[in-house]
């Protein structure tokens, strides 16, 4: 039996240690919190993150790190991205040898420009091979109550992918590899760039034929920056690019959404933090896609929309104007 | 300024009209319902198909073909797609000389599975380039509303597609060219059958994660066909291909999409058709579409599941469990 550990007990890691034990894997939730690990081991629930979500009875939970890591051959990371090096660091010893690390996390590192799967390299000293990513239209609440959900597993390494697909598949969750690293990464950092667009969009009263043209749009934006970095195309049109972009602009429960929206009503982005509660991915990761698509030398009008809007450059509208009132062209060419 | 006729009274042919009246066009529409052309006329009003919404003052409406026809430079045609043959034949001798066709019809025709293009060009006898076609996230009730909008207009002849762009173009309204007509027409039909498929996922239960893999599963299937047919890979990842399949599945006014749903909580193919009201025209088409399919040798298992599920050969659930139930393996490979 595959032992796993999932590091981090918000919505995402819970879950996904819910789908591992689903599939047969041993696993052991690791958090900070002695009340929500407490919960999960003993009572099966996690009323902040899932409420109302019975979990399966094979998760362990500990807030013991070194517990949690012994022989686990999967370690499973879900904390929020730019605090994942700072995190990170002090598992470095407790790592079992051969352990594969499977990123959940979805950012790009302010500062360095890193995808969450080189910060963990780097953080841990681990080789490319040991490193996989999984990423899709992956809504946790809608998994924790096993809803049929496709995801891509990524890696360089077609045997880490398998070895991690292996582990999670289940009759309710359904992994496919790819070797896309760069693209499966970029697309479920950047989405949530495109989500806050789509949120201010729908706060300002614009109505689906606009939501669905910021959506288009942004896709074409996460390919050019991602085709600049050595990604593949069919990456953008699968399920961890098109499929994980429309699953977080159409859900209600997506933070970035959710705090777009509340901008585009005219809260300020403090009063939209505060009534967004958590992490809203997408305020961190749209700066640091700026500055990346700056160096590669490509233009993101979208996400330079949010930037602007967020720092208070520019009003929300414009996020929204600027897609719709460029001069009249060709679509292609 | 240039004059144009709109075929077709209903949302969509009458929105159309506003849009060309507000672009400053001199436009007449026409349809065959004295009741709906008169309100049209005289109290700026379409209460069956677009409640609540006043009409733009520079709308003409007859129900005499001869009155709209002619001198009209500009043949908008807006009726459904399966009757269109017969329906245009007797305006053939009325068309004014140099008079070009704009398409807004979406369905491809049973029996020949030709294009809304081809057949306008057949029945009336007019080259490629004096045919066009407008296509993309277009909600006829939002644009009505005077909601900003972009769409394409696809034609062999640029200039063609230039003419109609320019006639077109407002404050809430933008044009953008694209010559790959069948890129273009293929996305428009087929995405009604993405969104009976859509349709049913919700109407089961389903949530985002399934509804983002039908979509986004739904593209690639539209652009695997479309690319056997001779259309370029951009169409499908610009405003006619994704962004029309998105509007369209997202939007509860979709008809397909409330077909759909009614057969996903167990209504049958008839009560559904009873309880949309109007036509959804995706269920011909996906005949239509099936048999082009084979024909061109290309798999499209959306297109396949749905036509079995409306001839009663299969239940409901099997349009999603197909996409969901493959066998584990490479997303791309």
């Amino acid at each position: 039996m595959t032992r796993a550990a999932v590091l981090g007990a918000g919505a995402w890691g819970t879950t996904f240690a819910a789908v591992l034990a689903d599939a047969g894997t041993d696993v052991t939730l690791w958090g900070r919190d002695e009340a929500v690990i407490r919960a999960v081991r003993d009572e099966r629930r996690h009323d902040t993150s899932l409420p109302g979500i019975e979990l399966p009875a094979g998760i362990h939970a500990t807030t013991d790190a070194t517990e949690a890591l012994a022989d686990a051959e999967l370690v499973v990371i879900a904390v929020p991205s730019q605090r994942a090096r700072a995190i990170l660091e002090p598992f470095r010893p407790l790592l079992a040898d051969h352990a594969l690390a499977v990123s959940l996390m979805k950012g790009i590192e302010l500062g360095t420009h890193e995808r969450m799967s080189q910060v963990i390299s780097e953080v841990w000293g681990l080789p490319d091979d040991r490193v996989t990513v999984v990423s899709g239209p992956n809504l946790a609440r809608e998994i924790a109550e096993r809803q049929p959900t496709a995801t891509v597993v990524a890696s360089t390494s077609t045997e880490a992918a398998e070895r991690v697909a292996a582990a999670t598949a289940s009759s309710y969750f359904r992994p496919y590899t790819n070797a896309d690293v760069v693209g499966v990464e970029l697309s479920g950092a950047y989405k949530n760039v495109i989500a806050v667009g789509v949120g201010v969009a729908d706060g300002l009263g614009y109505g689906h034929n606009t939501t669905a043209t910021v959506i288009t749009r942004g896709l074409a934006e996460i390919t050019r920056l991602g085709l600049a970095l050595g990604a593949r195309p069919e990456t953008f049109s699968g399920l961890a690019g098109m499929g994980d972009l429309i699953a977080t602009c159409a859900s209600p429960l997506s933070r970035n959404h959710t705090l777009g929206a509340h901008i585009g009503r005219g809260a300020s982005l403090e009063e939209a933090i505060t009534l967004t509660r958590g992490t809203a991915e997408g305020v961190k990761t749209a700066q640091s896609i700026r500055e990346l698509a700056a160096s590669a030398g490509v233009e993101v009008p979208i996400c330079d929309g949010v930037v602007r809007m967020l720092s208070g450059e520019v009003p929300p509208s414009t996020v929204v104007e600027t897609l719709l009132s460029r001069p009249r062209k060709a679509e292609v060419g």
